[in-house]
């Protein structure tokens, strides 16, 4: 079909709500929130940086919103509406688009998302795509990097090292490893995980980086150290040393939550993580004293150099 | 300086609104706006594609701003906040960034937009930008495409053709040339305009695929027709003739306000337009008869068969 009528065919559909006004219009139209603050975030994904050529367009559009809700969940948010960047390069066949939109739009559905519009540009080299995404808050306000305090717990949800192993194993040229699918489409904590945060946590972020660097970063937004039990990290694929567990710690694409909170509330999150079925764990404390220190079996550990991936915003 | 440090040095210091929180976040808060309808869009923009590779950055940087900015005053809204996708390829200078971040925070300024975040990653090819931009109803509701009805007035903002003439020009590769500004960096209506679509219009678009084919898309959208008098447009450079004016009409990246209003508003009109100094014309009539003619000293014109540049949402 020519190219002009790609929106009304694949996209259109999937933008249901008055606000997209069927995507036949340049703007959209917010939803208002009520009382309630609006948080509002964009993650962009390049072919060949943040996922493979050959990955399938369904594990991409499956990622590029994941990425996005968990960013949304570590503000304590729900995610609600979305804008999409989409730079699709002549040479990709339409079934590949077919494919995408129809993940898209399953995807945005899981995650109650409405889509309200977007741009479709033509790339140059590879496919690039851009989410913005917004959320309604479940706390009073949004959680941020900053806000732990010292003597505050720090929790983490789910496993960390998945990814690590997935990317691993397609480097390998192993398409059949049973971790591949964590690396391509990351597996988020369940939704409640927002409220959890707006209403309990004094800081949250999402692991993207690498647990280790993302955990000194918290520490260093809120003004204080962090102290981390690393056998309290529930890790991926039974690592067989420690040199193995901190190369997990400090690979990233995790999309776990990690947060902090007074120790008052540990009974209060433990029993709300019970009742919605969530792993969840402390990791550790923050300190008065800044930077990551990190205990094995009660020793401080040596810390590789870089603790992860560094980049922007 | 290293790249990481990117963020902080460039752009953190163009977000001074609370929600953006210096940029040190994953999420921005975005601002209440009171009782009126907030919209959104976003644009985005490909070296190669909508900017010559050697365009100065300042100049990506603003056409990018307006190009967003032109979508919302057509909403009948005024531009509130923006988050930024920018996908920089490593052997673009460090010096381009500094004057893309420069240009950009003098151009929201300008709009008043608050920077609320974005996300900086890595282009394989030429550098890509993606904006999105929210906006404040200045009507009851968000002005759209589709809303026209038969016997309404077509009114349209300043000039067209400029940005046709700048570009003919570079291709010349005459860069000094009066009209290449007008192809780099779009010269919007003022802001005012978005009073007046919020307050008066029935439909709205901006022109950016080429006017006749932008007009026959009102239309369309509206379920009417649409009759223009060529000569009430005024056109950039004295075409020379009935066929140069058509190119002019059909190439786009013109950026001004194609609107409808009932007949019964055009004294208001005028006499707003009048107070702000804004150039604004009638060019025609909405009909019932669907399609769109045109006319040319009372005689129907044949109409080129490509109207414009087809494309997206």
């Amino acid at each position: 079909m020519p190219e002009k009528d790609w929106i009304s065919s694949y996209f259109a559909p999937l933008a249901r709500s008055s606000g997209a006004a069927g995507l036949m219009d340049d703007v959209a139209e917010l939803s208002r929130a009520g009382s309630a603050p609006v948080v509002a975030t964009v993650d962009a994904m390049v072919e060949g940086v943040h996922f493979r050529a050959d990955d399938p367009l369904g594990s991409v559009a499956r990622k590029l919103v994941r990425v996005n809700v968990s960013d949304i969940y570590s503000a304590g948010a729900l995610p609600a509406e979305a804008l999409l960047t989409l730079g699709w390069p002549q040479q990709r066949p339409e079934s590949d688009l077919a494919d995408f939109a129809k993940a898209l739009g399953d995807e945005l559905a899981v995650h109650s998302i409405q889509l309200l519009g977007g741009d479709t540009v033509r790339a140059t080299a590879g496919l690039f795509l851009s989410l913005t995404l917004t959320g309604v808050c479940q706390g009073a306000r949004p959680v941020r990097r900053m806000g732990a305090r010292p003597g505050q717990d720090v929790w983490l949800t789910g496993q960390i090292g998945a990814a690590c192993l997935g990317f691993d194993a397609l480097q390998r040229g192993d398409t059949e490893d049973r971790w591949v699918t964590a690396y391509r489409e990351p597996q988020l904590p369940i939704a409640r995980i927002a409220g959890l945060v707006g209403q309990h946590a004094s800081a949250a972020m999402d692991v993207s980086d690498g647990l280790l660097g993302d955990a000194a970063q918290m520490a260093k937004a809120s003004g204080c150290g962090i102290e981390i039990n690393l056998e309290n990290i529930s890790l991926a694929g039974n690592p067989r040393d420690l040199s193995e567990a901190l190369r997990l710690m400090t690979w990233g694409d995790d999309y776990q939550v990690l947060f902090s909170a007074e120790k008052n509330k540990r009974d209060e999150i433990l029993s709300l993580a019970a009742d919605s079925v969530m792993d969840i764990e402390i990791i550790g404390e923050m300190t008065a004293a800044p930077g990551l220190r990190a205990l094995w079996q009660g020793d401080r550990v040596n810390l590789p150099e870089t603790l992860g991936f560094e980049h922007g915003w």
